[in-house]
């Protein structure tokens, strides 16, 4: 929070300890909706609730959409189905949708069936669309205009429904079924006399998306033609929507979230403040897998029970080798899992992207191995055992690189996500192979070593 | 790539072979820049360069900023500096930035001293801004109007500059000295009369950003408030540039790829195809990091050489303990690191964060501590080394709460970038303090175990 934002903080929460409703009003009244969400989320539950309350209704639509979802639910939970209608009613659809769809079922329900019956219905259209589809993320708020209309009547259209649009740039250019065929933008307008007709003006290749799409891919496709907003289609290329760009930044920011969290074997629903049992009952069941492939990894050193009974520092020295090829192979693999996230990996140049992770896990497993097999020669004064560790540590490092590339790409392709499974079994495999590539050199070498 | 990408892809590849410089011309023409860059990211260096060279100098302006760092410079490598100077001259003056900011220090002088004295003024004054602020990343390509002229007058300057200035919706009213006072948008503009004064028209309650501020930062205030683009002015209020929303996603996508690479010690400048030698340089310094930690943990483990001697089965046992540690780890870590990145931890409420993730590790290592407890009992059949297992568990994955939420808030704190070197400390820390306590209750319990 900035100087000044704690500055006010500061005095909503001693407005709101006095139950100086009035106050707090007209203080909250003049901010913008996005800071008094903001301020919102830093409050505790008590006085968060009474300064929720002190807002007026169209202010309290427009920060309701803004929250965090864990703040929305505590105020929502505290609020009569009626008020929550009425509040859901003021949105834009996409964030009625949004508060609506983080309901449960049973109150969504109700709150549907408060709401005026039409905007119910083009609510219910938004909620039926799968998660993650461009349909879940558009906005209904779009301006189309006739193509055989003129500038002038594109006009009269835009400021008839000014009030409600919002910002937008792009206007777009429909046939009599509501076929997109075009686009134009302000400032085409603004530029051209009212008498010029629509379909002179438009521009005929527009760039259009799916309702049915990947929200991801939606992205995507904005971002690379830096479009403030991609008109959707539906299978009859009639328009029904239109993703902005703003929709665009949060989609772009969860899904690299999500890569990142997934990595870890988080949830990407959990945050800094999810709930205690939210916490442990999302980041268990990856830990159990992991417990899982630990006790493997485990049972490769069992093997070896008897060379370690003889020499007891190889168990000192094991664990070097398996951590570094689980080191080198989370970098290969974050590299990979992001470049297949950002399209830079596709079935024509995988092949050289896994033959250079080799190269890299034998180029850095020679300069590592080396170092430790120096490190260890000087340390325990036998240049056997320096021999094994390097030798390990290359062998391991060069699997680290072709299982750290090859993961992700073939989990990708049996269509599984790359980010959630990739580092459990590339972690396995170094440490499996790191134990028994150590282990059973030095059991082999045995006599040179003691 | 699409089907309909691959198709064009094989015919450029076939007309670059047969050196049919006319018909790639032809075809390439009418393509977006954006989709042009692509196809030649994907292709090999020499039919690249062919490629590239059929194109018109425009379409090369245009595609030469859309293209990855990577081919850029293998492109810029085939071409003689005064072609570089006739296609940065094209360009926007961010994208001219970018371009010749990649370049070595003596081609970038040799390119600017070709170009306009003028151009080449304003390219040195936005290369001379530090990398990561707001005015290495904004465009110097704005409107902006007198606020004492009418909505004629914005309409005419725009008309003046429309083929120059590509997209944009805000429009800024300056004073005099250009002092950023207002804005207004296409829409307002559209649909005012044109003699209506700017002043009346304005919105005064202008969000602005400092030239010098971090490029992050705008990010942060142009998608918290979904701006289509945020100006930016200098010490003295003066409008100097915008940051547009387009850049606003590549920024936040950048800085989201820096905190997952950088968790792994990755440079955030590596992408798939980094030349091999760039690989090996950016990653053998954190993997020797890496070694010296684990050098660290393996010593810790000698210590109880002669416990291990006595008892082989603690090897296998003990890298459990120790990765279960570092998983846990490093999962808090994560949300932590996610958590500062997104504004969503401050002073205030970071101990709430603490204390959480504390507690996590108690219940998480509760759970796991009881389950390979139980396991080891019924593997061994010895209840004592379930015990000193299950205990060790619990000690160290509390450990791995605490530390992986305090490291990254203390580097914080310390104006260490937490993302950079959390991970080694957390997972130094979960290792060395995982292997201590399993050998030592075993080494107290040795009676017991045998």
């Amino acid at each position: 929070m900035e100087q000044k934002d704690r500055a006010l903080a500061d005095m909503v929460a001693d407005l709101a300890r006095s139950s100086n409703v009035e106050e707090l009003h007209d203080l909250l009244q003049n901010q913008r909706p996005e800071d008094v969400a903001d301020l919102l989320e830093h409050l505790d539950g008590d006085t968060r609730d009474v300064v929720f309350a002190a807002l007026d209704q169209p202010m309290a639509s427009d920060v309701l959409p803004e929250l965090e979802e864990r703040v929305r639910e505590d105020v929502l939970e505290g609020l009569e189905i009626d008020e929550v209608s009425r509040l859901v009613e003021d949105m834009d659809p996409a964030d009625a949708a949004d508060v609506v769809g983080d309901l449960s079922h049973a109150d969504a329900t109700a709150v549907l069936e408060r709401m005026d019956p039409e905007e119910a219905r083009e609510l219910r259209t938004l909620l039926d669309y799968p998660e993650d589809s461009v349909g879940s993320v558009m906005s209904t708020l779009f301006v189309a205009v006739r193509a055989d209309g003129t500038v002038g009547d594109a006009v009269e259209t835009i400021r008839q429904r000014a009030e409600e649009l919002g910002d937008f740039y792009y206007v777009y250019a429909v046939e009599r079924q509501g076929r997109l065929v075009g686009v134009l933008s302000l400032k085409d307008l603004l530029l051209s006399p009212r008498a010029r007709p629509i379909a002179e003006l438009m521009h005929r290749d527009v760039i259009s998306i799916r309702v049915d799409a990947d929200r991801e891919q939606a992205a995507n496709v904005a971002s690379r033609y830096d479009l403030y907003a991609l008109p959707v289609v539906d299978p009859e290329q009639r328009l029904v929507g239109q993703v902005t760009l703003d929709e665009v930044v949060e989609i772009i920011e969860e899904e690299t979230s999500e890569d990142m969290y997934r990595l870890v074997g988080l949830s990407e629903d959990e945050s800094v403040f999810s709930s205690f049992l939210f916490s442990v009952r999302k980041r268990l069941p990856w830990l159990y897998v992991n417990l899982g492939t630990a006790i493997l990894a485990a049972s490769v050193i069992s093997i070896f029970e008897t060379t370690i009974t003889k020499m007891a520092v190889l168990a000192a020295l094991q664990s070097i080798v398996a951590g570094q090829g689980g080191n080198a192979g989370t970098q290969t693999l974050t590299i990979i899992v992001r470049g297949i996230a950002l399209g830079e990996l596709d079935l024509r140049n995988t092949w050289r992207a896994l033959l250079k992770e080799f190269a890299l896990g034998a180029a850095n497993g020679a300069a590592i191995g080396l170092g430790i097999g120096l490190l260890v020669w000087l340390w325990h004064g036998n240049p056997w055992l320096g021999l094994v560790i390097g030798v390990a540590m290359l062998l391991n490092m060069m699997v680290a690189g072709i299982a750290g590339a090859f993961v992700p790409v073939v989990l990708r392709w049996l269509r599984i996500d790359p980010a959630l499974a990739s580092a459990v079994v590339v972690t396995t495999v170094t440490d499996c192979l790191g134990f028994f590539f150590f282990l059973g050199l030095a059991t082999l070498m045995m006599p040179h070593l003691r």
